[in-house]
C-alpha cells in the first residue's frame, strides 16, 4: 500500500512499531482502504524478543536478525526477564488507539508469535531454511529447549492477555514455521507448551492457531488448542475441516500468489473456497499466509469485494 | 567429506560435474567411505538446463543462478533445443565409469529434477521461497506453462533413459519443491506432465519419485507415477505408507537434522523408522532430504552402521 510505504519512507520498522499513533494509523488505513471485516493490529512477531536483550534488528531486505542467538542453557539464563505489560506497552497503546478509531462493530485482532516460531528466531539468529540449530537444541539439549519454551510461553500469554485487556476481540497465534517438524517432534517438543500457553489466554476470547506447511500437523495443532485453525493453501479446505472435526472453526485458505493472477481467476478461486465452506458455520475467509510484497493493491481490494459479493449470494 | 572438499578446492562445481573421471571418483569414494548399499551418481539437478542457453551458473553460497529466466512464450521458444544424449554426454560417461568401478552387486542410481522443480528454477531465476513467478505463469499463462512442462518432460525422459542405458539400475525423480503447490494446482499443472514423463522411462527400471513438504500430495504423487515414493520426515512412515497402499514401496524418512544429534539419539530414531517399516516389503532407508552442509561425517557413517545392524536384527 502506498500509504504504508509513505510512512515507512520516514521511519524504520522497529521505530514504527513503537510509535502507537503510527501503528494505529497503519492498522486503520488498511481496513478503510481494503474494506475488510476485521482489523489486525500492526506489530511484528518478534517484538517480545527485543526487551530480552538479544540484539534484535531489522535489516532492509534481509529480514530480522538476532545479534546474540540463544544456543545454550547459559544463553537462556542471560535473557533479560520481560514484563510484557511494561516492556511492550506501546503495543497495547496502539491497540487502544485503533480500537477507538475503528467502527465499533469491527473486531480488532491481536496476535503473537507462538513459542516454537519465536524460539526458532532466537536460536537460529534470524530466518532459517532447515532449522538445524533449533532442532539440534531439541535433540541435544532437551532440558534447555523446554526451559526456553517455558520462558516464551509465559511472556506470550501475558503479551496476548494485555492485548485483550487493551481491546483485542480475538487473538491469533502464529506458529509460522512449525511445519518443519515431524509429527513426533511436534508432539514431544511443541504441543505441551502450546497447550499450556493457550490455556493461559483469557477465557472467552477466541484464539486463532495458525501455521504453514502443516498438512501433517493439523490434528495435533487442534489438540494443542485454539478455537480456529488457520490453514495454508496446501490442503483443500473441505478436506482439512473434515479431518479437524466440527468442534473448531477454520481460517483460510487462498494461496497469496493467486493475487498475482487476473481478477477473473482470483474470483474463481475465492468462489471455490467459499463453496467448500458453504453450509457449515465457522469459516473465516483469508489468505493462507501473509500478503507478498509485490502484490498489486487493486487485486487485494478486488478479492475483498468478490468475497463479499459471492458470500452474500451463497448465504442469501 | 574431506575427500570431496579436496576435489572442490581445485575445481568449480559445474566443471566438476563435467569431468566424468572426477564425478566417478566422488561417487565411488562416498560409497566406499560410508558403506552404503547403493550409489547415486554425482551430478546436479540443473545440468539439463545449461545447454538450453539460459546462463546457468553456481555462485558460492548463493546456490544456482539462471541469468536469463524464462517468463513468457517468447522466452520458451528461445530455449535452445537440447539433445541430452549429446549435450549431457559427460553424465553418461560418469555413469559408465562409476558402474565399472563399483562392486558389481552394488546398484547405481541415476537421477533428474522433475519438470516442476526444473521449471521453478528456470522461471524464478534461481531458488525461491514463495514461487510467485512460477505460480504466476501457471495462473496467467497456462498455455505457456504447459509448453514449458512439455519441453522439460521430453528432455528429462531422454536424460534418464540415457543414464539407464549407461548403467543406472534405477532412477530417482526429484520434485524437490513441489510441496509449495495446493492439491488442486498439483492435479492441474503437474500431475499429467509427470505421468507422461514416468511412462516414457525405460520399462523395467524402478523409478523413485521424491519430494519434500508433500504430506498433502502423497496420493497424487503416487498417481503421477513411480515404483517408490520418497518421503520427507514430516509424516510418519507407517502413516504415509498406509495412505499410499501396498502397490508402491517407500523411501525415507529420517530428518537430516537428526544427524546433528548424538549417536545414541541417531540410533534410536533410525530404529523407530525400521520398526515402522518392519514386516512389509519395499522400504529403502534414507534421509528425508539431502545431507546438510555442516553434518559431521562420522555421524553419517555411524547411521549407516546402525541401520545395517538394526536391520539385521529385525530381519534375522
Amino acid at each position: 500500500m502506498k500509504e504504508y510505504r509513505d510512512v515507512r519512507a520516514k521511519i524504520g520498522f522497529l521505530e514504527l512499531c513503537k510509535r502507537a499513533d503510527l501503528a494505529c494509523e497503519v492498522t486503520v488505513t488498511a481496513v478503510e482502504k481494503l474494506g475488510v471485516d476485521a482489523a489486525i493490529i500492526f506489530a511484528d512477531l518478534l517484538l517480545p524478543l527485543e526487551p530480552m536483550g538479544v540484539g534484535l534488528r531489522y535489516e532492509r531486505g534481509d529480514g530480522p536478525i538476532i545479534e546474540r542467538p540463544v544456543r545454550s542453557p547459559a544463553d537462556i539464563e542471560r535473557l533479560r526477564p520481560v514484563a510484557p505489560e511494561v516492556d511492550l506497552d506501546y503495543v497495547f497503546a496502539a491497540v487502544k488507539l485503533a480500537r477507538a478509531a475503528l467502527r465499533p462493530d469491527l473486531p480488532l485482532i491481536g496476535f503473537a508469535g507462538a513459542p516454537f516460531t519465536l524460539a526458532s528466531y532466537l536460536v537460529e539468529g534470524g530466518a532459517s531454511r532447515n532449522f538445524e540449530k533449533t532442532k539440534s537444541m531439541m535433540y541435544r539439549q532437551p532440558a534447555a529447549w523446554r526451559r526456553l519454551m517455558a520462558v516464551l510461553c509465559d511472556v506470550t500469554a501475558r503479551y496476548l492477555n494485555s492485548q485483550i485487556a487493551a481491546g483485542a476481540a480475538a487473538v491469533q497465534l502464529f506458529d509460522s514455521w512449525v511445519g518443519c517438524l515431524s509429527q513426533a517432534d511436534y508432539r514431544d517438543f511443541v504441543l505441551p507448551h502450546t497447550q499450556q500457553l493457550v490455556s493461559a489466554i483469557e477465557p472467552g476470547t477466541p484464539v486463532i492457531h495458525f501455521g504453514t506447511g502443516t498438512a501433517h500437523l493439523l490434528e495435533l495443532m487442534r489438540d494443542a488448542g485454539g478455537d480456529v485453525i488457520g490453514l495454508d493453501w496446501r490442503v483443500g479446505l473441505a478436506e482439512a475441516w473434515a479431518r479437524l472435526g466440527s468442534q473448531v472453526a477454520v481460517q483460510g485458505n487462498l494461496d497469496p500468489v493467486v493475487l498475482f493472477a487476473e481478477p477473473p481467476e482470483i474470483r474463481r478461486r475465492a468462489d471455490l473456497i467459499l463453496q467448500e465452506a458453504a453450509g457449515r458455520p465457522g469459516h473465516i475467509f483469508n489468505l493462507g499466509h501473509g500478503v507478498l510484497p509485490e502484490t498489486p493493491f487493486d487485486h487485494v481490494k478486488y478479492l475483498v469485494e468478490a468475497v463479499h459479493e459471492l458470500g452474500r449470494r451463497l448465504y442469501a
